[in-house]
């Protein structure tokens, strides 16, 4: 297991954006981080992090007068954190890769793309494989899924590895967080509910399946199971929830799935990653939790809190699961996913 | 065909709350009814209408003096509206059809009891049957669904009745008016949803199976599909959605599934039941409709409106559907079962 | 009093936008005029009515395929409705007064320009000498306020009227719909109060004093009163509430201010203009009114409502008063003033 | 400068309540305090806090099992902290006195009793005289003022100090959260914000008066200035805003105001209240700000925000001033004093 002995160097990409800026704040506050370089679309280029911010306040002096560069770059960091909208991200991650670096992106942009390893390190840490062997640095685009799939894939991960997921129907409550800057207008939201969020159930579909697939040679085969979904948004600034009913290829007592769920500590309880907390699933008995309110913000929002597990009248179990979009839906995912990296010795200090 | 030749007079029960109030303002502009009697609660017993509102404003002057009595009654009134609180409604509206009245209830406490008809006028208005033979009149309880239940059933019965639904996943979304007075305090609304109502549920995966099935002799056969439900609630003032995968015991292509949505007028078309729209489902292709706030006023509040009908990956159909729970799903609802028993003749003036 | 013989020709600019929306469907619907041409920015040129609200449901057929124009004409209509931005106001709507013809605005631009009335009918209807005297059909600009000042000066007008205002200190509450679109972001607005919003306090401290004013020769003498104002928007889709604290000239007894609120019916009553309700002002007793939501759409959005009048422990009255700020404090508001126009007889038919 | 050498034994009473649980939440983490006794309403009497709570989550353990006596007494603890509702606080507060404890109260029912120190410490330290000269431990009632007041009267200390205030108006923008639970319903909430909050206005009009009043023998003499209220609930979860007019005794110019807000540290600046944040009056420069959801939080919701300070057309001054209300305006008010009087000697540990 390696452990840096001196700080990584990062870049973060798209640094002004909403996802954007919990990635500074979280690298800037990280044990093993250093933050050395920061870029945004053209309309902020030149201008300090504190500029862009209308401030300084709250922000590490080390980091508040960085300037924002191109996002093209050249970058000097050994690894790049990308926030970068989706057409921004086509274009210049792949060549930021070809000039050796380590990418780390919350872009959808390369999640599904063939030989790119889609990760969430509690399920999937082993596909990391498709960039390089463990403890071999290594240029590549690292990618973790979509904001509403994490809590998602989070509540059925434990459950494919021991019964084997068969169908999946879901419908998500998604904060207005998700959609980025300016987001959805409060005149559209106050007493509303949208009932399609426009690209979000693509992803859902298809995503879940390449987490839960099977590294094979250089690609991952897609889990055999189908996902249907429904997106919508609702008036709530952070934490998306999801609806699910679940058919298991083994149907088996609630109580052993209750207990699969919650004795799951996923693939890297032993790497001991700082975002990560120590369950990263939460299993509540409290029928009416999770609330989005009250529990995004468990374990610095890294925490996926599952509640409502229920017996289907007609498919197997029933439930609801929550977790933090800007948290473990995107900063923290990419953060956890770089801390992977480190960890598994893809990246170097001094790189 | 009975048309009333003078007005048919009215008891409202439990006048005072969300509902109630509804009724009240519905019965009093109603070209069939005349409100002789209102009842409420111990609290409000000998207060009059415009006294329990706190002013006359908007009120019918006819109506506006009419003193709260109790709600055992008795009652002079042909007809009984109810909308008791679920005790209350058990207790008291078995005496009311003892002592000969008709009782047409929102309350939850009749509607699974054999022999009492559950009924929606446009799915099941032969149910009527389970109190008295067309056009005789007759003393009993007749009651409408909850109010969630309402655009599920809606939407599943032209299904139902073209091709036979086998299964039905179903995730509500519902607005806060639905709870009554006072409902969820604000300080748990904000900024947040609920991912469960207590006992919402039960009554979801069960109503819409006696609404869908059929008579058999003194009582009606459950029809034969599972549904399994998720009740939610959202910072929404008015306006259940529901979220719903279905699957039929026949695939069909998606275009003729539209079809039967599209073309379904139920089956009191012809009966000119004032509270009803002309077109009882509206099918929306704008895939970012049904919103509530945007649709749930349609055809005073008496239109349910359907969109996002797609394919569904696991199942065969998916599709969201919205009423207004207080008019649709409630006091519209009570209302447009009393006119069904007038103009069925199960009601006379004069009674 | 002129009364059109046939419907005078109106052209509706800037169309597509929160304010023109309301122009467009209060004149489709107005018994004088008709609607003719539609002009909107460049983005919209060449599109129908209907393409531009994404269907034409809810519209009036005969309007439906209008197509969108340039907002810098040539215009047939005999009557020119303008909701455009202020900087694109600025530069057209002068050239259209130039070309001959009546414009009545709803923009900023113009309402402080010498010469150039501003107006509320019930409050200032003699302002229009300004462009024409009585009867003489003019070219020529004619504006209405700020969708804030409406309530404050409306509740100020009787009170200036029978004692003379001294001073007022003002704060407002402001809906998220006065912002036009794409508005506040829901992610700014939701659990949050903004506390300015920029730009709008010079207008509520000068342009109530200009209403108020006197008309001396070619133009108007503001009234001699201090307004002091702090603007705000809260999460409130419309409805624009205003707390008011007055000093007045001659300090009454509080049952004599209430009186002469109570009893204003304005400068307009004789004159039946179709827009507005036969009460201006609502004086409520109702300590905990007026309410955005239960107040805002009195009177189809024309009735302004004034609560809370009570003694001041430091100037003379206190009291909270509230407007539609589409309807009686955007379009509303010129509409009212175009039908002033033609009532006086500045406009004709077939002019 | 007393240092309590032990921990000093506390009771908190109405334990239950939203400012008792900030209360419990406070002390249990606190320093120099050992919570020994909670109380409640006789609902809840025998009940743990961890019951009462639906869980130990988020609870030190040493607290959890504390069960709910009654708030009568008796109680061992050297000092009393209530937030017990007005009707109890009057009736048994005193009782509590009588026996020898000093109480520190949230409730309304002594702030205005002669011989009750109203206080902030920041503000008034000094009115502790009331109860016993420093350093002589007392029996006696401490009161804070009104959760609205408090943002109110921090932001006019520092120029009544400076310049002399003569007079106030004020409009409050109140969360939900100062309601108490249940509080204000979310149907009423939503898409809304109510002009009144009954009986809050009388305490805003005369609390700062008493906290910036002079001591005079055995009670304080009332500051000589008037205020004018309006006290509104919006659809905001915490954070009292308050836009406030203010007219100096002395006019100055408006820097010489900023710079006394800006500079001002309180009376207890070189006490260590471990409550209280280093500068108690943060003066942002920013014109969007304060604004409730960004900035309630600060220094653990002890700060006070002002912004917006400007000439004002009519009075001085202007401005908006925000502070938590649970926080500042109630549970860290409460314990604040409570501090003052053990650094001033006038509790004692192990009393």
């Amino acid at each position: 297991m390696y452990a840096p002995s001196e700080p990584v160097t990062v870049a973060v990409l798209g640094a002004t954006g909403t996802v954007g800026r919990r990635l500074v704040d979280r690298i800037a506050a990280h044990p093993w981080f250093r933050l050395i370089e920061v870029a945004a679309s053209e309309r902020s280029a030149g201008r300090t992090l504190a500029e862009t911010r209308g401030g300084a306040e709250g922000l590490d002096p080390r980091i508040a007068e960085l300037r924002m560069t191109s996002a093209a770059g050249p970058f000097e960091a050994a690894l790049v954190l990308s926030s970068l909208p989706r057409a921004a991200a086509e274009e210049i991650e792949p060549k930021l890769v070809e000039a050796g670096k380590l990418v780390v992106s919350n872009a959808s942009a390369g999640r599904m793309r063939p030989g790119v390893p889609l990760v969430v390190p509690e399920i999937n840490p082993g596909h990391l494989e498709l960039i390089s062997p463990e403890g071999t640095p290594a240029a590549g685009l690292v990618t973790n899924p979509n904001c509403a799939v994490v809590p998602l894939a989070m509540a059925l991960a434990p459950l494919h590895e021991a019964f084997g997921v068969d169908a999946v129907i879901a419908t998500t409550f998604q904060a207005v967080s998700g959609a980025g800057l300016p987001g959805p207008g409060s005149i559209t939201m106050i007493d509303n509910v949208l009932p399609r969020i426009a690209g979000e159930e693509d992803k859902i579909v298809v995503e879940p399946r390449k987490l839960l697939g099977a590294l094979d040679g250089g690609d991952v085969v897609l889990a055999d199971f189908a996902v249907s979904a429904t997106s919508t948004r609702v008036p709530v600034l952070h934490g998306h929830m999801v609806d699910v009913a679940v058919r298991l290829r083994e149907s088996v007592p609630l109580a052993r799935a209750l207990e699969a769920m919650r004795d799951w500590r996923g693939r890297v309880a032993d790497l001991d990653l700082p975002a990560l907390p120590e369950r990263p699933l939460r299993v509540t008995l409290d029928p009416d939790r999770p609330q989005p309110r009250l529990d995004r913000d468990l374990d610095d929002g890294m925490a996926v809190t599952v509640g409502r597990v229920r017996e289907c009248p007609v498919f197997d179990l029933r439930f609801t699961v929550l977790a933090h979009n800007l948290e473990r839906g995107a900063a923290g995912a990419a953060v956890a996913n770089a801390e992977l990296a480190v960890r598994t010795g893809r990246v170097r200090a001094g790189a």
